[in-house]
């Protein structure tokens, strides 16, 4: 196995559950790049997902301490993003982490600082932009098509709540679930938020109230450039994911549709009628992490900026802080209040 | 000719404009009704609009006077209505009348009182309740195909903003645009407002903001059973007029679309391609105002309720008025609020 | 009731069925033409719709004896369609024709004659040619989007067969139904049939197959230029009224697609699906009804060509026989063999 | 790497052109599967294939003469299938070979006459029956949601055509594209050709016709048990790779659609639009391809029957052969004509 550049990079993958996996089978294809350590307090997970892939497992000193691993990907719980993201730039390893860069924005942000003193690359796992559909749409945009961007309009639901257990961890409907919709609103707009008034309800399960949380949002912001963004999320949509947002344009309007499994229509007495969409995010966002892993892997290994950086992380948790509080008081609240 | 009921409802109407001629066009094909009197300031625009269907020129004093006049249908300027309601109520003949009741809830409070006292029959022409999409969607709600309605999102945007002069008459985008999304709103969602948000920007067109107003806007309604709504509207789409909504149920969704010309699709060396959406609402509810017309004439004959009462056109004004307040003065509105 | 040109067309309708009632509605509305007779040997029948419309019943004698009649409408049995087009090509009285022009050849061609040596307007109901999403798919090509027409499907299945007793007496399939198809060969290609194959079977009630005919086809077309044509026809659709076809060109592609009554999408937990096609001919081509009716008495009025003339009806006639003959002899044949 | 049944297949592939480096790159993925040799008479193609996967280079007598190898892959030109078909079968080795087996039935029959001696499992490379699409349209068949098939449609078409060097020793349009449209049609009908009717033209390049072939073809078959099916086939399509095929049933229709790279919908001033199609087969059917491999050796190692043998090689070729015919003399054909 050889990389372009002329060396491998031995990487260490932190997490192997759901999300770990995808990563680790996306950047065993990569050229160059090599696995070397699976970690996971769960150590019988650890060594099934190492032993795929001839890693090795680890425990997180190991790993960080072995100065011949380059990079590090994030895939563990949350609360445990901050701290290995630290001490991957304490030990000058290039990063790639998982969506939310924290629940605080005081840990994010040291963070952020502790990236750029270390001078490594840290990219957070916004795969949306990386979405096939979503980054042809936004080619599209900066190609001038629609003219100037006016109004986003994004549908963002689940096609089930996670248990209520995961939810009272979470940080809440707004750092958990619209933190990917925050991030698409400023990637799409190419702006910032000015206001933002939030409301939702629970309408699915009550013991999703009962751990203090809603399951479905309805969320305007206002950018700094007077345009406007509709967020309207929920954790329950019979039908499956859905993922679809439009823009319109002084010119004209684009939007993305949800994926299809297949192609085939049924005309039967009653209806013609298609595929319900990709099942989940495993499925939805198949290409999308891959094609993240591999713009992760090249940026790295190329010197190449990355095109979700920690400082994007913050600012979608910015604007995750914003809306929990514009609901929880029940007033549009501006962005530079202290927040 | 001869009616249903065994006799003929003579008819005046009141403004012989774009809208007036669809109204007179679509009474002139319902059985035992009789186009008598045709009313416009524009004395020429009514005398060609009379001579279509063989009616006759008048004011509104000698339209008014004539008893054996049975019904009037409302088409002219806004600032008009609430007298013309108000003096078809005196008179005791039932009365059709477009959007919206008047600009003050004042005076239209007072028409719902009039009405109420003369016991007569007064629709509000809020078209889009029988638009054939529109109405199949809500029969399917209705017959609870989605189970329990959760989420609403509405997309109205027109082709193009009017002259300026117009706008600065026009009561502002809430009054003269979005009271047909809101009456959409309470009709499909079933539900009251509890809390209303509104936002909204002058993208397209200096001179609207110069006249107080705006051409965009996004507004979000919670409902007393904690239901979300959205709204989003354009006074300028450069692809037509778009006319949707969806509704997020417990069990599924429903959108409505928009209408096209032809179903003519086209296959290009770049892009497989259909219509764009009928051009405005004259081509878009060339139906819905057929049906509207012969649901009032119905209504009428055979002493049924109407579906689109004056109470409707009340709660809608509450709305756009709530709107124009949470605009104005930045903050989410309680709709018990003093309006 | 004044006409364009200064005199009011009397008219007579021969046929009082369901293709009669449609095309009494939409002349009713044409200004300049009056209705006069109604026609029937069901004498009810006649004087149900004379009434609707303030007609006469008439005989035939009575109405083709009129001298002030100007223009037929032949809407009875097929039998019936030669007779009274050399009757009115006799009274140099103008006719709209309903297809077939008759299920021989011998005598159709001699209504051909009669027709040129009369000088009077003949059209033959072939109303697809006015359907709106044809029509403009027409006039796209015809507009040089897709190049050179190369390849022409075309798609036509009936929600169900009609009664045996019926098809006994309909001239067979291709006769009955494909009449339309070839028309739409003939129209959309702009060119002639030079060879000619057709195969078909029984699939839906042996009392057809019974009856000497099939329910199904599949007929192939080359024509003098040398481009193909399929058509594929059923009686039996159990989603509705299928009507499509399209066109491939050098430079692309266009369709048609079918009609739907609204345009409600619903997603339930196993898919996504919308409205089958409009039932049946009376409403997918209500449109085109309407707009071959006030065709006819355009062209009738202002001395214009109209758009499916006898000649039209011959040449789709010869296309069916040809189409039985390839069928029944289980070979190609070309279009100069002797018909 | 270990491989289910506890041993490694060593594979050889022919053929280092661009099929072949799909199913090299297909075969990789497969655990228990080693690519041992690639071979292809440019032996810097044949280096630079072996080089990516850890393979060598070998010729026809290394590859076939290594006991080891348990499986041939074969994408060479077609004249060189036959024999190496033969050689796989005395060497007792599997085949994987694209299609067809051979230009001549006689060469075809001998194929399947030595895998059937051999005992060897054999798989003729249909990939479109494991498009996903397809794959789920046929099991929805089988599932009995529409009945009893009736009508099968077939739209089949090439961006354009290749070189004409290639045409010419093609075997001709029959053999060369459509030959897997005759495999879909007997795969979804689940019947045999009675009678095959074939026409054509050439209407895209007069040097197509100067080798004596077409570019268009329009192929209508009446199966056994009396179903129809029509095929439509260009070998230039502006709009790029045309794959769909529609099915009627006496209870409904299914229909296959293509694939858009994106689900980007853009609306502009004149026309609502999307995606043209996947460009060509390597992207249409990039699934495709990856399942038929991963199906190979699963049943080469787990003793299972393959969805397309050497069986269904000989029936497409037959219906090849068949239309060749029909076309060359303008004739329907039996299929029990002595071919």
């Amino acid at each position: 196995m050889t990389d372009v550049a002329g060396k491998t990079i031995d990487v260490a993958v932190f997490g192997a559950g759901r999300i770990g996996k995808i990563h680790a089978s996306n950047l065993a294809r990569q050229p160059g790049v090599r696995l070397k350590y699976v970690v996971d307090v769960n150590r019988d997970a650890a060594a099934a997902l190492a032993a795929q892939y001839g890693a090795q497992v680890a425990d997180i000193d190991g790993a960080m301490g072995d100065a011949s691993v380059g990079a590090t990907v994030i895939c563990s719980s949350t609360d445990t993003h901050a701290d290995l993201i630290l001490q991957s730039a304490a030990q000058k390893k290039h990063v790639f982490c998982e969506k939310p860069v924290d629940l605080t924005l005081e840990r994010a942000r040291a963070c952020a600082d502790a990236v750029a003193k270390a001078g490594i690359v840290c990219m957070i796992g916004f795969q949306r932009r990386f979405d096939p559909t979503f980054a042809a749409l936004k080619a599209r945009i900066d190609a001038g098509e629609i003219g100037t961007p006016e109004m986003l309009v994004v549908t963002s639901r689940d096609p089930g709540a996670p248990p209520v257990e995961y939810i009272k961890h979470s940080g809440g409907i707004f750092k958990d679930m619209l933190i990917h919709d925050f991030d698409i609103f400023r990637w799409i707009l190419d702006d910032e938020a000015d206001t933002l008034h939030a409301t939702g309800s629970c309408l699915s399960d009550p013991a999703i109230a009962d751990a203090g949380d809603i399951d479905c949002t309805a969320v305007t912001i206002r950018t700094k450039r007077g345009r406007l963004c509709q967020i309207n999320t929920s954790r329950r949509a019979a039908y499956g994911y859905d993922q679809r947002f439009e823009l319109l344009g002084s010119e004209g309007m684009l939007q993305a549709g949800n994926v299809r499994p297949t192609e085939v229509t049924a005309y039967s007495k009653t209806a013609v009628s298609s595929d319900v969409p990709e099942h989940f995010f495993l499925e939805r966002y198949r290409a999308a992490y891959a094609l993240e892993i591999a713009h992760f892997f090249e940026a790295v290994t190329q010197g190449k900026p990355v095109r979700t950086t920690v400082a994007d992380g913050l600012k979608a948790l910015e604007l995750a802080e914003a809306a929990t509080r514009s609901w929880r008081e029940g007033r549009a609240v501006k962005l530079n209040e202290a927040l």
